[in-house]
C-alpha cells in the first residue's frame, strides 16, 4: 500500500507543475473517453448491481446509465472550464526591510477520499482534484468496486496517453485495511475527506492520523419567528423539506414561535401533498392533530435526527433565544435558517448561530457549491478548520509563503 | 472534565459577542494585573523551580523574572492594539436569484493548546485566543504547573471583575488524563494546537479526534546554488544557523552545489566563531577538514535532524534538482531557502519546494509572525489544512456563510 502512496505523492508533485490548459485538456479527453467507453462501464456496473438487492435504496445510487455517464462527462467538462484555483496571490507586501512577501495558493499534494456506493463520486473527485493540481487516492465502497475500477481504468488510460502518471488517480482496494492504511498515510496524503453517512464520517474522524475534513452530516433546523411572514415561511419550509429529502441540506426540524402556533397548520399544509410525516412536540401536536393528516407525537429521537426522508420534527419555542439554544444543542453546524421580518432577530440569529451556513428568509436547500457560485463542489464541510460549508476548488488548495530578498538578515 | 469543556464552550459563545474594544480593555487590565501580581507569580514559579534541576536546559525556560513578566504584559498590550481579525468579509456577492451571500470571519469557539514547560505560553495563548473571540482550554506541563495556575488565577480574577466567564481561560490539570480528555473533546473544542517538541506533536496528531494543527517541527535546509553569491551566502547561513539555535526556523543542513565546493570554507568560516560543529558528507568533509576547526564526517542521522544546537549538517549536491530532492526527503515542510543569482533557479525552487515558507536570498530566521507583519504569533503550522506557516490572529478564526433572501426557493 505504501508504494501506492509514494507514487501518488510523486504524481501530485508533477500535476502541480502542469499548466492549467494542459490539465483542462486532459479532463476533456477523459470526459470524451468516458462517453466512448459506456459499454465497458455499464458492463462493470452490471456486475456490481447483480450482487445487490434491487429493493435496496442503494441500488439506484449505484446504477450507471448512458444518461448518467453523459452527465458525469458534462460535469467534468464544466470543471475544465472553471478558473484555476492555483497561483492566486492571497497577500503580497514588501516588508520594511525590503523583503517581498507573498502568500500564494498551491495544491495540497495528495487528497484522500473515502466514500460509499456511488461510482459518480470516483469521477467527480478525480476531476476536482486534478483541476486543482492534486493527486487523489480513492477508497470506494465494496458494492461499487467493479464500477469504480472500470472508471479509474478509463481515467488512467487517458492519463498515460497524455504522459501523466496514472497514480494521479489512485484507487485503493475496497477493503478495511486499505481504509486504515489511508488514514495512517502520514507524510504521503495531506488531507482525507470522508463522503458518506454519519458512521463513515465518525470512523474517519476517530481513526485518521492525517488531517481530515468532516463533511455532509446535516441536522438542519428552520425557525419560524414571531415576526415571520406566513407565505414566505410556507414556501421556505416546503422547499427545504421536499426539494430532495436524501441530501444533507434538507430540513429536519421546524422550530415555531409559540405566538405563531395558530399559523402552524397553514405553514405545514403544503407538506401533506408530499406525504411528509411530522413528529410534533406537545404544543404543536395539539394544533396539528386534527388538521394535518400525518402527524404523530415527537419521541426522544425526533430532535437531532437527520431524517433523509419525508419526515420532519416540529418543536414550539417561546423565544428566539430558545430557538438558538435548540440549534446549539441539536444542530450539526451545517445549515440553519430563520424566517422573520424583524431585522434585529435576523441579525441576532446570524451573529449567534454557529453553523457553516446561516440563512435569513431563504431555504437551506441553497447550501450547495454550484448555488453559491463556487462552480463545483467536493462536499460540504461541517468542521471549522480548513474549509467550512460548500467546498469548491479553492477548498482543495493550501498556500505557501514565498519570501524574496537580496541578502537581508534578521537582527 | 466534561463540565470544563461545556463551560469553555459557553464562555466562547459569549466572548464572540463582545465588542473588540471591550476585549482590548480586558487584555490591558490583565496586563496591568500581571505586573501588580509579580510577587504572587514569582512565588508560584519558585515552587516549580525548586522541583527542577538547575542544570537542566528547561530551567531557564521555566523561570519567570520581573523583566519577563513585564515583557509578557507588554506583549499582551500589543495584542490588544492589533486590528480585530473578526468580522472581515472574505467574499460578498449577490447571486442571480437575488440572494445576498457573504463569507465572514468568525472565531473558532474553543481552542485547545497542549504545551510544555514555558509559563509565558499560558498568557500568550490566552491573549491571542481572547483577542480573536475564542475561549482557550490549556493543558500545560507538570513542571510549570504552579506557575500556570498562578497565571490563570490572575487572568480569571480580571475576567470575573469585568463580568466575563472565567472559563474563557480554562487550565486543565497537568495530567495525561486531561490531555486525553482534551484530544477527545469532540463537540466542545474546535481545534487543538500542540506547542512543543516532536514527541508532543506526534502524540497529539496520533491521538486527537478533534482537528489539530501541527506546529513547530523544523528541519530546515538552505541550498547554496551554483550561481550563489558568496558574500550573501555567508551572511545568510550565519544568520540562519546562529541567530538563535533553539528555534524552529534555525538552519539544520546546508546543501552546496558541487561546483562551489571551493567556496565552502569561506561560506562556513563565520560559523567557527560561534563554535558550530559541522557534520559534513564525504565531498564537503574533504574540503573542510583542514580548514574548519569543528568538522566531522556526517553520520546516518545527520540529515533530517532538527539540531536545536550549534550543529549543522553539510551535503554536496550536483544540481538544483538534487537539492530539491534532498529537501523533499528530509525537510519537514517548515522553511527552506536558496541562495542564487539565477532567476530561473530561484523560480524553480519556489515553485517546486513543498514547504510553508520558501525563501530566495534570505535566511529562514525570518519565519515568524511578527517578522511577516502578522502582529503576533501562536505558532508555525507545518501542515496544509487550515493555517500554514506563521499563524497570526487570522489563523485563530474560521468563517461562516451568511445568506439573506426574501423568500427565494431553489428549483
Amino acid at each position: 500500500m505504501e508504494a501506492s502512496f509514494i507514487q501518488a505523492k510523486q504524481a501530485g508533485k508533477r500535476i502541480a507543475g502542469l499548466s492549467d490548459d494542459f490539465r483542462n485538456d486532459v479532463l476533456r479527453a477523459v470526459a470524451d473517453e468516458l462517453v466512448s467507453s459506456q459499454e465497458e462501464l455499464l458492463r462493470a456496473n452490471a456486475e456490481d448491481l447483480a450482487r445487490m438487492d434491487p429493493s435496496s435504496p442503494l441500488y439506484d445510487r449505484l446504477m450507471l446509465t448512458d444518461a448518467r455517464i453523459e452527465a458525469i462527462a458534462a460535469d467534468m467538462r464544466n470543471v475544465a472550464s472553471l478558473p484555476s484555483p492555483l497561483g492566486r496571490v492571497l497577500l503580497e507586501r514588501t516588508l520594511p526591510n525590503g523583503l517581498l512577501l507573498r502568500k500564494v495558493a498551491v495544491p495540497f499534494g495528495v487528497i484522500g477520499v473515502i466514500y460509499e456506493a456511488r461510482p459518480n463520486v470516483t469521477l467527480d473527485v478525480f476531476s476536482l482534484c486534478f483541476k486543482s493540481g492534486n493527486a487523489c487516492v480513492l477508497k470506494g465502497g465494496k458494492d461499487a468496486d467493479a464500477s469504480n475500477r472500470a472508471a479509474i481504468a478509463v481515467v488512467q488510460r487517458v492519463l498515460e496517453r497524455r504522459g501523466v502518471a496514472p497514480a494521479a488517480a489512485t484507487l485503493l482496494p475496497a477493503t478495511h485495511e486499505a481504509a486504515n492504511a489511508l488514514l495512517n498515510a502520514v507524510g504521503y496524503v495531506d488531507v482525507v475527506i470522508p463522503r458518506g453517512g454519519r458512521r463513515l464520517i465518525d470512523f474517519v474522524r476517530d481513526n485518521a492520523r492525517i488531517p481530515c475534513i468532516e463533511t455532509g452530516a446535516g441536522v438542519v433546523n428552520t425557525y419560524f419567528d414571531k415576526a415571520g411572514d406566513l407565505e414566505m415561511g410556507k414556501a421556505i419550509v416546503f422547499n427545504a423539506k421536499t426539494r430532495r429529502v436524501s441530501v444533507c441540506n434538507a430540513l429536519d426540524c421546524l422550530l415555531v414561535h409559540s405566538d405563531r402556533l395558530g399559523d402552524l397548520p397553514a405553514l405545514c399544509a403544503p407538506l401533506a401533498a408530499k406525504n411528509v410525516t411530522i413528529y410534533a412536540d406537545e404544543r404543536s401536536f395539539a394544533v396539528l392533530k386534527d388538521v394535518y393528516p400525518l402527524v404523530c407525537p415527537a419521541g426522544p429521537d425526533s430532535f437531532g435526527t437527520e431524517f433523509m426522508d419525508y419526515k420532519m420534527a416540529v418543536r414550539t419555542v417561546d423565544s428566539l433565544q430558545e430557538a438558538m439554544d435548540h440549534i446549539a444543542e441539536y444542530g450539526s453546524g451545517h445549515s440553519e435558517s430563520i424566517v422573520t421580518d424583524d431585522p434585529a432577530a435576523a441579525e441576532a440569529f446570524q451573529a449567534s448561530v454557529d453553523a457553516a451556513c446561516v440563512y435569513v428568509n431563504a431555504p437551506t436547500s441553497f447550501t450547495d457549491g454550484a448555488q453559491f457560485g463556487l462552480g463545483a463542489e467536493i462536499g460540504i464541510s461541517t468542521q471549522k478548520l480548513g474549509a467550512r460549508g460548500p467546498m469548491g476548488l479553492e477548498a482543495l488548495t493550501t498556500y505557501k509563503w514565498l519570501i524574496n530578498g537580496h541578502g537581508q538578515t534578521r537582527p
